[in-house]
């Protein structure tokens, strides 16, 4: 109780010191090998077996808890583990352990007519801030990608996961020092207090970076508040554009898998653009529409199926994540790409064509993350992307965008080797 | 005169209009080929030459009210432009223009077992906000940075160079239009209310990074009050660490030239760490003393030298820009690295040291943005790199590090390619 009364009065100081012991044992991480550093994260996945009992007691409590709340079915879903789930954690532990290490990869070098020799290099970030939800699987994904790169992490998770949090964290930590790996590097914030997330996103100097995890509410705050480079998306408005020229099956079959598969992803089409030129457009909505979206259109969309709903201006800049999507009729690519330009929140576009030359001007002029050809936006991930995990997806435009995996958890140094040059 | 008050009353509505015309000129140049910028760079700077005499003329006004408000002469002398002066902006511009164009190349590119085709492709950044201090040439040289890498630039320079930067400003813009490029790619903050400074650092969405040109002060204001990402280095409190097996005259001659050569360059060295175990530290030490540096040392580097003062606690901190050195003695590798991981602010930290072991750890562990062994580190700089041309020196750990030259002026996207994919 002394503790959390502490803690409670002076987050700042408590950051400041999370920080500290967390930048000591990032030093002491950037100088094991990469085998050593896949070798702890191994062993941490081990230890997360080994005591799924006592993690999946402590899941108990926070449930139990929850309904207490009266947290939704949704809600609750998210936050429980059980004997899948929880070896689902501990593989992808191993998985991360076996992605290929950027640290110490040589970007480019070249040799100065004097003889300097220049290299750039891979290193760690630093500290790592990440500020997440309900899922405790979060702990375990964000732990391992941080120790990969050679980046201490400083973890705070939602109230309603606090006793799966702490458990799978104290498993993680005795699995990293089991095999060398100071505990530190991973350290999970003490308290539930709501000013500690504030501290965090001050912290410049102590924390290199924040990336949020969560839901719209929380990202926002986080940008809005954050002193600290932020890595993150707040929307996913994501159009598909069915250029004049698109083959009909494809253009149907693209559109209703990038909103439908699954309507509560970020990579999720949220508006259709259908060009006006496109000879199938009724066949691409009926098809949306039999799948069972709410199709909401312009004064032309409507006219191609009567189950069309009227948009409101509102409508272009909404991220539905959820069976919805917008419809607008246009008039060629300059107005799809001045529709995109106003509307999209540079996530992921999508055009469908046959036309070669229409779907590289797409590609250059679309200024998203994610701009694709004749195929469906939600393969907007880090894995499908052959990243092998993701701690993100950015739409920012500095240091990482897109899906956001080992790499851009690393930055870069400048190696001089000399021989004794002095400047004229 | 209505216009300078409307401009006082609503500094955000201004950045604002400025941002959106900026950021429309950028989708336009963006369009343009490296072939297109290169030739309106060329002809800005044709521009310039031709209107030297009336750049000039706008820069006398300067000149004689710097005088009338009492500038000291160190400052006049960083505004006065004259004829060889601004024949080297107008030759840095067509250097700029003849740098090859980083937007369009290829990061990578991988294929996916379902086919799907992906490339990381550079971008221009967008919108930059460029902040500086007296000096004129900066208004060619960052607009010139920005144009090449298909950036527009927001320019806000100091109150004191009014007249030749609108006069430098006009002549580009004059030059940029006759070659088709959208003359509000580069605009120049018509107000010197430094309300428009604030305004330009919140201005987030509408200006995608800051890059500070300028004193200490300017550049600490500019990082405390940004939400607009910056780059920007705030203190060059660069090392040498000569190391036991250092080669005596190596060492002295490459300490003599990071300290004296130019003392006031963010890439002096500030601070020179012998080791306990060299056996020339007499040497060194004498040679800076000859040279005309005051040394301020620990109480063994005061041993080595009569001459040397007793430093205090803070001068381990101190960026001189000087004439002026703190010296410490170190038991070793260790000690050199805790020494300047505690104190250096990660700008460039030097090694001299003929063993090749030594060399590499201190390149692996010191986490600074450039690291050297045997070399000046007066050679900190993007021309010295052979980038041609530097926007600035970073510190931060995102993005970019060390010398900024036009690819950290970009971003990238990611491009897909595929062939009708859904995901399953």
């Amino acid at each position: 109780m002394n503790i959390e009364t502490q803690i409670s009065t002076d987050p700042a100081k408590l950051v400041a010191d999370l920080a500290v012991a967390g930048r000591a044992a990032q030093r002491k991480l950037s100088r094991l090998t990469s085998e050593q550093k896949a070798a702890a994260l191994h062993r941490a996945a081990s230890e997360i077996r080994a005591n799924a009992a006592q993690i999946l007691a402590e899941n108990a409590k926070d449930l139990a808890a929850g309904e207490e709340r009266g947290l939704t079915g949704a809600l609750l879903d998210r936050l429980k583990l059980d004997d899948d789930r929880l070896a689902g954690i501990a593989d992808a532990i191993d998985n991360v352990a076996d992605l290929a290490d950027p640290v110490g990869d040589v970007i480019d070098c070249t040799e100065r007519p004097n003889g300097l020799r220049l290299s750039r290099v891979r290193i760690p970030i630093g500290l790592i801030g990440i500020i997440y939800e309900s899922r405790p699987n979060v702990t375990a994904d964000a732990a391992a990608l941080g120790v990969r790169s050679g980046n201490a992490v400083l973890l705070r998770g939602g109230s309603e996961a606090v006793h799966s949090n702490n458990a799978i964290h104290a498993a993680f930590v005795r699995g990293l020092e089991a095999a060398g790996v100071p505990g530190q590097a991973v350290q999970l914030m003490p308290t539930q207090d709501r000013a500690a997330v504030g501290a965090m996103l001050t912290a410049a100097g102590l924390i290199d970076m924040i990336v949020p995890r969560g839901g719209k509410s929380l990202v926002a705050r986080v940008q809005a508040d954050a002193r600290v480079p932020v890595l993150a998306h707040l929307d996913g408005i994501c159009h598909t554009y069915v250029h004049e020229a698109a083959e009909p099956a494809m253009a149907r079959d693209v559109a209703r898998n990038a909103k439908m598969r699954r309507t509560g992803i970020c990579g999720a089409m949220e508006t259709l653009l259908l060009d006006a030129r496109f000879p199938a457009s009724g066949e691409v909505v009926s098809a949306l529409v039999d799948a069972g979206c709410a199709l909401r259109g312009d004064t032309r969309a409507c006219a191609l199926d009567p189950r069309i709903e009227r948009a409101d201006d509102e409508d272009w800049d909404t991220e539905y994540l959820d069976a919805v999507l917008s419809v607008a009729i246009v008039d060629g690519m300059d107005a799809a790409l001045d529709h995109i330009a106003e509307h999209s929140s540079h996530h992921t576009d999508t055009i469908v064509t046959a036309d070669d030359a229409a779907a590289e001007r797409f590609l250059a002029e679309v200024d998203s993350a994610i701009v694709m050809v004749n195929a469906s936006s939600q393969f907007a991930d880090g894995g499908e992307f052959g990243l092998g995990a993701e701690i993100g997806i950015a739409t920012g435009r500095l240091h990482a965008r897109g899906p956001v995996a080992l790499e851009g958890l690393t930055t870069y140094k400048w190696q001089v080797r000399g021989s004794g040059q002095i400047r004229p």
